[in-house]
């Protein structure tokens, strides 16, 4: 059985020799695979070694490159959203935690001189294609650091943790995002979900969440303006973070049936809508 | 204009002679009400000062309690979800940071000894009714210290931020849930919302949520069980958190129309039904 999370033993920082030794520790099982997981079960385990050319790392915040169409560290053809890809896809939509560990061959201060070196959790937060450095299309996944627990259950929090005032944040990758901008949006269209009209009864009034068309954060780096912000109800808003609709230029929908609703206040930004539909739309 | 979010000049630990200091340095304008906010707006602040004996203060997490009834410090009628109690709960489904301040008079290590002391940015994660230990209804709000930020907008993330390997938790308060249990219960009901019956359509496959009926954490504390959990699309999963429904002995929904569909599997405990409908369902 796959083990998600982390292994009882292994911490963060705990080096292994060579990849034998990390599928020993059940850290990473494949030995040459960057990925370890099931399309149906989701993936388990990623190991950065310096295959792929269009890999970023951030640190706590990683851009990974999905598996195939590539020889030699260059990419030759397409990859495709399947396989340990849509396993990588199948952890973000199950919120699954996804071991990192670093290789010396995978250049960063954050590398070991040798061998392998396990980085902690860390989870899928987005995934997407673009074209790569050479030309063909591949899928990304950004994985952000989690905070540390282990795979075996812990209900509710340990007592009494008490912070000095004025800590400081652990990470500095936390998102901010300008509520007023995101409530306008909403307010212009009465809370109702620009695809299907809906706005969604709570015993605190109506709610709906404002979407970031183009996304916020690396790599994407979408503005946090109203153009760039839709109203949308907590299903559609899943359904368009995750490929399951996308929006051409005359606002007509793809994926799903119907035409995104508009009001006169809110100017929505073509260049951004493009870029959503170019990027997670997976048959566009 | 109400201001959301950190104030310029006032960091968390900054002290205050009296709640006129406090509402000229803008971090909360009331000088005698606890809570800041309208109702259509959301609440910008609260002030902790020992008028509520049913509050628990535990340093980064406070459960507080709402506005009215109240008298000399003990609760003489019912609270209701209005006013700045509304404002609180909007707080929450509009996602917007509220001031905390803590005044001598609020028994607990963190309050000053003299004066007031603003604490730093909470978020409202939760709210819901109860008897009091007066026995009257009060409304309760459970509000979770967030990471520094200021008022005005930051796009993205600050660059290069690295941790170390073995970083430890930093608040301690992250909630960690089982995702194997969550999983059984979503694959029971092949995704399907038990409620509506739809199943989110992704790239990466079907998308459902795992909704706890019995709140996980302080001051709920529901276990992380099969039986405690539901299969909802994100939009009921919204609306059963925040009132919008609830569910009788007999599986029959209040609020809104029909049935819980359920299947053999998925053993589901009506103690957890009833204590949500009792805490949750505004006119229950």
């Amino acid at each position: 059985m796959r083990i998600f999370g982390e292994i009882k033993g292994i911490s963060p920082g705990d080096l292994f020799d060579n990849r034998e030794a990390l599928a020993k520790a059940k850290v990473h099982l494949p030995l040459v695979a960057g990925i370890s997981g099931g399309k149906h079960e989701g993936a388990d385990s990623i190991v950065l070694s310096g295959g792929y050319e269009d890999d970023e790392d951030f640190g706590n915040i990683i851009i990974y490159t999905g598996a195939g169409g590539q020889k030699n560290g260059k990419q030759i053809f397409d990859q495709e959203l399947d396989s340990v890809n849509l396993a990588l896809a199948k952890s973000k939509i199950e919120n699954l935690p996804v071991r990192v560990t670093r290789g010396h061959k995978h250049k960063h201060d954050l590398s070991p001189k040798k061998g392998y070196q396990y980085a902690g959790l860390f989870k899928v937060e987005d995934y997407w294609y673009e074209t790569g450095k050479s030309g063909f299309k591949i899928w990304r996944f950004r994985l952000v650091a989690q905070e540390i627990f282990t795979s075996e259950t812990v209900i509710g929090e340990p007592n009494g943790v008490y912070d000095a005032p004025g800590r400081k944040p652990s990470t500095g990758d936390r998102i901010v995002r300008n509520y007023q901008k995101a409530k306008n949006v909403k307010s212009w269209h009465n809370y109702q979900c620009q695809v299907c009209g809906l706005a969604i009864e709570t015993s605190a009034g109506l709610y709906a969440e404002a979407a970031h068309i183009k996304p916020l954060g690396k790599p994407h780096n979408g503005p946090d303006i109203e153009s760039n912000i839709l109203c949308l109800c907590p299903n559609h808003h899943v359904m368009f973070d995750n490929g399951g609709f996308a929006i051409k230029d005359s606002l007509e929908l793809i994926g799903i049936k119907g035409r995104l609703r508009v009001v006169k206040k809110h100017c929505i930004d073509i260049d951004f809508i493009r870029y959503h539909r170019e990027h997670y739309l997976k048959n566009a």
